[in-house]
């Protein structure tokens, strides 16, 4: 059975270029580029040209922003969280948070954690659109407004969020703003200096890279907390010996991310177009959500009205196609749908498909195939299903 | 130039049949677990027995005790101090942390960050043994002692600590006791139900697994508060997608350390005395350290009195030998042979030798026939340097 993955913002395959770019350090360079021999020292260029690489990919400066690999997105996140905790709350007093109804656990249980600290969370609700509205976080903000803190494109929604003015608010109230691109890397033009943010995170995993590897970016001034101690790794920044293979694989995704954006903005954007399009015109009582905003290139979220998402995943599992309705680090797409306000028949039936720079054409050709199928046989076995329970009584 | 690698303890190359093991992980099986589709769940008996491999190799007990997969050592350790701080400090007011002067820059940085959040913390000195002394460590301890946190293998000086009636002690006062075993795998045989301990950390790279490794064992009944915070992998417990490439990795790694115990307390540990007796047969003035304790099979430390440990390194790694005075995640070893009352021109010329399952004799041959040869270069050219002086006088 051939498989089509449609579900790469839980996770992606490694680019083979990525996997091959990190052998050498399983085998002969396995260092620590700490130590003052050759088998430290061999390593001292890989890994500045791999940090390059990364720091080229969201135009920060080498010589002024500090950028700290991580084992993941999540502890990039954590370690916001944990220097926020330490500069806003303890050095300042400023203890409230303000984040996004419809975030994903690495911010939920941040804020969470921080509230058995004594602190204020707020999360935002938002309107059908999805998308914040900067007077209602200004209405929010107080004095001791320490942090806002979002994804910039959601992974299971596609929706870029606009920051201009809030990035603007928070400056004007000296605000630390957190960003996490994970979902936006490859698929949009990254620069930190126009983002002109504090913190932003990403994981590599979501673009083909390796599954530990993640990077924070912290604007230069912010004094720096290691979540994790132990030794002048990194700096002092982040204890744990650095995986020379995971970053130098992070940094070969990095740069094919980066050659790709064009690629994704035309022909993923088409597949995807494709795929909505042939699902619409061959399915009754789908609504096709988000298509009307601003949305990431590789992003569908599909409605299947009266059809529950659960057993439709799972059908489709049965026949090779892969998709998410959330619930591994995100929240479960029917909880984000009713809280924008979508009815239940929506919310309940809907399932987000993910593409990347490796779908095909002929993916998505089957893909449809195999979904147009599938919810028409459920709709049937649920009308068949009814009778069968008339029947009975 | 043949290399000779005896810094095994900072850290060591992959096991080719850990690096084997992880590979088809970056190929066909890339997925989330946690997802209900197929890419996910065809992960799920390759973690769970990878998982039991690991457990086997401590005593532990899938059913009761935790085991939490980290990126490193470094983070087990931060997230224990995380634990202890939440259990302790927040909960129960108990503010004092226990360690010794000999440790290493983990448990050393993750004290410093209790001191900024208030708390005491006592480095206990050991006398020129290396070796704690209970007695000691009861008149110290406090009501208010919360932890008391050490390595039981020292990863330079390759000292075991007799840990049997701390452990006594510390259930005596209720206080938890944490060990670090990272440098003990492989080379001693682990039995957590034994250790009663209740944590225990270590990192896979110590002993041939990958570098994104580590491990934390906590005893049943404690609360796990995450130190990374961030979805459902792990029970919650470690957020953050698992790398099942570096988890499975890990626990090759884990079979291989228990497998060789025995040619480690055999073999290598005769290799360390050939190595031992071949340089003091052949050099003045060099004095073998702690080697009237219980040690470490595969450690070997050597003070050459009159040396400078840096430069003698630095000639050594000329020739490809490659060892350690510390400095990277360790303290210096000249630090720690002060701090345990040696005079300075043994202390200062003291350099840690460890080897590993994978040295060989010939690889002990050649080093010893290039240390004796470089240290007696080094002493004759401070000698002609010294005549050089005089007659430029």
């Amino acid at each position: 059975m051939k498989e089509i993955y449609l579900d790469n913002h839980t996770t992606s395959s490694l680019d083979p270029k990525v996997v091959e770019a990190m052998q050498p350090y399983f085998k002969a360079r396995f260092g620590n580029y700490l130590q003052p021999h050759q088998k430290g020292q061999e390593l001292a260029s890989d890994i500045y040209s791999a940090y390059e690489k990364v720091y080229e990919l969201i135009g920060a400066d080498v010589a002024d922003d500090e950028l700290i690999f991580t084992s993941s997105c999540e502890e990039a996140i954590s370690t916001v969280y944990h220097i926020a905790h330490q500069e806003c709350v303890q050095k300042q007093g400023k203890n409230h948070f303000l984040s996004l109804s419809t975030e994903d656990a690495p911010i939920l249980m941040n804020l969470k954690k921080l509230e058995l600290q004594g602190c204020k969370t707020i999360h935002l609700e938002l309107g059908t659109d999805g998308l914040i509205s900067v007077d209602k976080i200004a209405e929010a903000i107080t004095p001791r407004t320490a942090m806002v803190s979002l994804t910039l494109a959601h992974g299971l929604t596609g929706l870029i969020q606009p920051i201009e003015r809030l990035k603007e608010l928070c400056k004007l109230r000296n605000i630390f703003l957190h960003l996490d691109i994970s979902y936006a890397i490859g698929k949009m033009d990254i620069d930190v200096q126009e983002l002109g943010t504090d913190f932003i995170t990403f994981g590599g995993d979501k673009f083909h890279g390796p599954k530990s590897s993640g990077i924070l970016y912290v604007r230069p001034g912010i004094a720096i907390a290691p979540l994790i101690c132990g030794g002048l790794e990194q700096k002092g920044l982040r204890g744990g010996i650095l995986d020379v293979s995971s970053l130098v694989g992070l940094s070969i995704a990095c740069t094919l991310a980066k050659e790709n954006i064009s690629e994704m903005g035309l022909e993923v954007a088409s597949l995807r177009d494709t795929f909505e399009n042939k699902l619409n015109n061959n399915l009754d009582e789908i609504e096709i959500i988000f298509n009307q905003g601003m949305r990431l290139p590789n992003v569908s979220v599909i409605a299947f009205k009266s059809s529950v998402s659960d057993a439709l995943l799972y059908a489709l599992n049965q026949k090779g196609v892969y998709a998410s309705f959330g619930g591994v680090q995100f929240q479960r797409l029917s909880n984000i749908l009713n809280t924008l306000g979508y009815a239940p028949q929506v919310a309940n039936g809907a399932i987000s498909f993910a593409l990347s720079s490796q779908t095909t054409l002929e993916d998505i050709e089957s893909a449809t195939g195999i979904i147009i199928e599938e919810v028409k046989k459920m709709r049937n076995l649920n009308v068949e299903g009814s009778y069968g329970t008339q029947r009975a009584h």
